[in-house]
């Protein structure tokens, strides 16, 4: 069973994670477009662009199903990737939501993410599909904290504060999960669990699709019981995506494979 | 008189802001590859292959002289760009350099710019040809931060001393000059001058290199009394280059034209 996965860069290596935990004797196929992120202040059409490309990789190199744990590239571009791969493809903005509608018992949710998730009302939209109402907001300066090693820094809690602050001020109802709907973030789950209420609960989209697309695969998911092996492929700066990604998958990344994709 | 200005994206606009004071009657068009942006964490093969495109746009549309506004487009790329285009064209770099080498007594600056700036070492290079020696540090949060507008907020404020406090540690030596080597810096002037050592002074680059123009420029400046005027040229995302633009440039933005350039 081989399982292409696409993020813009590392992050999505969060998804690989948890993928590994709920799958572990898949082949896994890893690309990110790191050579042009981050697609969060890109515009829609640019990143289903680029975003395609990517895809089409997978594809070629054999890929059976494709997941796609770029929240961003799943909240704008998911109608023009359904469209150009033949193989079946999920996002994380599905599943997250789903979890975050299970798990709130008001269905008032918050979730943050990037400039551009939150501008596509993505998740708001899969929410209320569900019955639930969220209030999203954009918290750009999360990832370049999480990049800087600054997970437990008194800085990045000072700006988690103020992000949630300013949710918190914005709703007047009672929300009761928070949705981490950008691939950097489960690194700020201790963090973030310091800052928030005690009964808000976090969802984390990584965790969510993992789950889903083991439930979705099933049987086959259980048969692929070989050993589990990890192809990782970049864009750019293969380097940065070894030091910086080994930290978001939970282990050493020992080898990437530089790639040129069609622009 | 026609000068082009590229940058990796609106950022540059402080560049264009100092030249427009230096040179008000020139016809200035400005191209911003915000598609591709950040080029701080990108290589420096990609840097050059995405700048040089920007470039043969600038020189297709008649420009007579080009800054290359972008740090880490003058950082690595440089020859490359050199190499592509007839005109003549500078940098942030030397300029930048030159003026610090003139303002420093002691002969020990300091130099803060993006990673893949600081990781050229392109400032202490030039630095070192005129007897100066630089000690150099990435400050990767001051760009994002600038650009969600907390150019004078508590969170920046602790940011850059816990930045500027390890400069302090790595130099033994006693620096009077801080280069502010990245187009985004010269927004939190009021907030460094509060951070720094009173004796510390500042050499903002794009200041730096509009001077050099002018100088280069000599009589050819003078002559170009026309109505001065900017065209902006941008790859994507126009609304968000209008409106943070306009903070940089220090003005309203009225039109920027979205561009295609060959990839």
């Amino acid at each position: 069973m081989k399982i292409g996965v696409f993020d813009s860069g590392f992050g999505g290596l969060t998804v690989l994670r948890e993928l590994l935990a709920a799958i572990p004797g898949a082949e896994y196929l890893y690309v990110g477009d790191t050579a042009r992120l981050p697609y969060g202040s890109k515009s829609a059409k640019t990143i289903a662009h680029y975003a395609v490309s990517s895809l089409h990789f997978l594809e070629n190199q054999g890929s059976e199903y494709i997941v796609v744990a770029c929240n961003t590239a799943s909240a704008l571009a998911m109608p023009a990737m359904k469209a150009a791969v033949t193989k079946e493809i999920v996002g994380v903005i599905e599943p997250g939501a789903q979890a975050a509608s299970e798990l709130s018992n008001t269905k008032n949710v918050w979730v943050i993410g990037t400039a551009a998730t939150v501008a596509s009302h993505a998740y708001r939209n899969e929410l209320q599909k569900r019955g639930v109402r969220a209030v999203e907001k954009a918290c750009p300066l999360l990832v370049p904290l999480v990049e800087e090693g600054w997970t437990e820094h008194p800085v990045t809690e000072q700006v988690a504060r103020i992000y949630l602050n300013e949710l918190k001020r914005s709703d007047e109802q009672a929300a009761d999960v928070l949705v981490l709907g950008c691939t950097h973030y489960p690194l700020l789950k201790p963090l973030l669990h310091r800052v928030l209420p005690e009964k808000m609960r976090l969802v984390d989209s990584a965790q969510a699709v993992a789950h889903s697309v083991a439930n979705r695969l099933g049987e086959l998911a259980l048969q692929a019981n070989g050993q589990p092996s990890v192809q990782f492929f970049a864009t750019d700066s293969v380097d940065k995506f070894r030091e910086l990604g080994s930290r978001f998958l939970g282990r050493e990344i020992e080898r990437v494979e530089l790639i040129a994709l069609p622009e």
